[in-house]
């Protein structure tokens, strides 16, 4: 039977909705209205186009984060119960999804300017590699050192390919964060390519493909 | 048997309402304070009446959101199980509906301006056109072409009606963004309208109906 | 039978709960920090004490939002089936609480100034004198209107015993509000003291007597 | 037979865990990213690491209130069915955990000024102290004043041990709040020291060594 005072693995999940739900949610504040009234000139239209790499690292940022919460359901539901263990990587993994408003307005804000922009990519890069790898952590722990925690008995063979479909989702992220020493564009442009391709139904391989 | 690795419709169903929750309570961050001392001559109600199309757009934007949670819910009741496009479809809804709190600011910043108010009504009628389209996709991809997945067995004459009260329903939102060539006011009327007449119990024709 | 396409109590719950949990979480941003360093010849300690103001007005909207929360929960519980009328009461009253953040910022800016105070502690008083309007016709509508909807019967005798709490619960509001013409220190102090009172277990009158 | 007008201990938990999972994703509003273009001089590079503080306050404010939410949840889910004093006593714990962000802004804030550090440590750590406490009190009540209402019995000897060990996690801030007097990094430094120790799934001592 299980322990009466752990923690069970749908509040496990709640809380882990609830914390996703709240950071996709606060991208929005990273986009300004431009203030009224506009400098003579200036028009709504030039200033908000102006904005666009606002509105791209917002799109693939909200994406990302939409395909991580899919895949972690997908990974939670097949625990029957966390330990102390499960629940601290779960905590960092929280943490590298809830600071993503924060990496995503600093890609936004540098993307374009002459100086600060590599480092800005490579965070922006680097934040989601961190969550990838956060991700990974979580479901070898599951997969590999607790096995007899999961709701249903899967064979080795099978919780391997798994682990090594997470894995393999991260190496993207990777190149992503190196190429920010050549160009921040290159970074937003693998970032929003990975978000599109993972969230799209089509794709049958990668970190959203366990779905 | 269904596949115990999928995404469940009661987490679907959490994570949206999370989304939907956070986003419709965001939108009182637009309602800002004047800032106090005030100068001399401008008294506080004068300040916060001159500032009515903020809370115009609140209340147009609220509504309209709570709105499209009802017809979320009962759209996704007759959901047994999601799969990998309606989890990509209601994303991209959610991300439609996350964006309102920034369309809402755009809208009551710059309904009086002299420049850039037809455009920034546009967005905002646009933003909630896209938002009905983004339903009815989902709506159709569920009763049209994924009816197996249904809860319930509805027969096809009754799943046509239901999609088409979800796809009539974006037509007000078209002719609210077109008339903003026309009028800020007007676009703002029409959905201030639309959102009081959906959200009365009394209307028993549009997107709010099915309930 | 249930109709199957309803929006089910469950669902309105964990909605409510979201909008609620939100509005009283977001009240921590109407407390600023004050910009360091700080100017020659100011503490830390004077600026932070000189906002007390914030502090009181957060503390008694924190334990109101907390006490409509209980009252809330309390009453969707007695339902079985929300029908439209219920989930629009529903809707005005989750937007009369999400408002509140605003209220206590005006509020907490204009307590101590020569210009707005009255009107300020007007509107503050005034929010929640419109929650709890709400709330009570939202109740009304439950218990006398559509009994028939309740999840157990309950005599009607008590069903009136148990609204009119609800509604002489508002009443004090309605004195907050008005005193605000007097004195802004008034109205708060009222406000505050409703709130530790209701709060406290002890109360066994009132709103958040029911429980 | 439960009264079915109460709050349920299901409902309790999923409001607790919305204000928790807010207020810990809100913290995120507190990392800015340095305004573009850099004056002549600035690297984002060295902009961004004079900003440690936040990042530090950041990561252990994170962990602390992921702590306590483990530990709430075991707490509550002892419980089976609240009274109002439960109710209330939770109310004071969450309004604990929401001001959160707030510290953690003061102390990132002010840590390295030299005016107002001391005051600022001195609020952070007794933010924390703070949450203990009522976080304790909450428990003494639960399992030394109502133990009719917990899920079940559990023996005198043991309720005072998980008691024991609540309280004695309090300790180690009361001394980093008392060193804030002498240095606020002394205060941080023990403050990320304990968010380290017991989120860390090697511990089996201490606040969070109940899971």
């Amino acid at each position: 039977m299980a322990n009466p005072v752990a923690v069970s693995t749908g509040r496990l999940e709640a809380f882990s909705d609830g914390v996703i739900a709240v950071a996709i949610t606060l991208l929005v504040l990273n986009i300004h209205v431009p203030a009224p009234p506009l400098p003579p000139g200036k028009t709504l239209g030039h200033e908000l186009a102006a904005n666009w790499p606002v509105y791209a690292a917002y799109v693939t940022s909200f994406l990302t984060i939409g395909i991580i919460w899919i895949n972690h359901h997908v990974m939670i539901r097949r625990l029957r119960e966390p330990d102390h263990m499960i629940l601290f990587l779960n905590l960092l993994l929280l943490m590298s999804i809830a600071v993503l408003p924060f990496a995503t307005d600093l890609m936004a804000a540098y993307l374009r300017q002459s100086s600060g922009q590599n480092l800005a990519a490579a965070i922006y890069g680097g934040a989601f590699l961190v969550m990838g790898l956060f991700f990974s952590t979580l479901n070898r722990h599951l997969l590999l050192i607790k096995p007899q925690r999961l709701r249903q008995e899967i064979p080795l063979e099978r919780r391997r390919q798994i682990l090594a479909r997470s894995v393999s989702g991260v190496i993207p992220y990777a190149i992503a964060t190196a190429l920010a020493i050549v160009s921040s564009y290159a970074t937003l442009a693998i970032c929003a390519a990975l978000a599109v391709f993972y969230a799209l139904p089509i794709s049958s391989g990668g970190t959203a493909a366990e779905t």
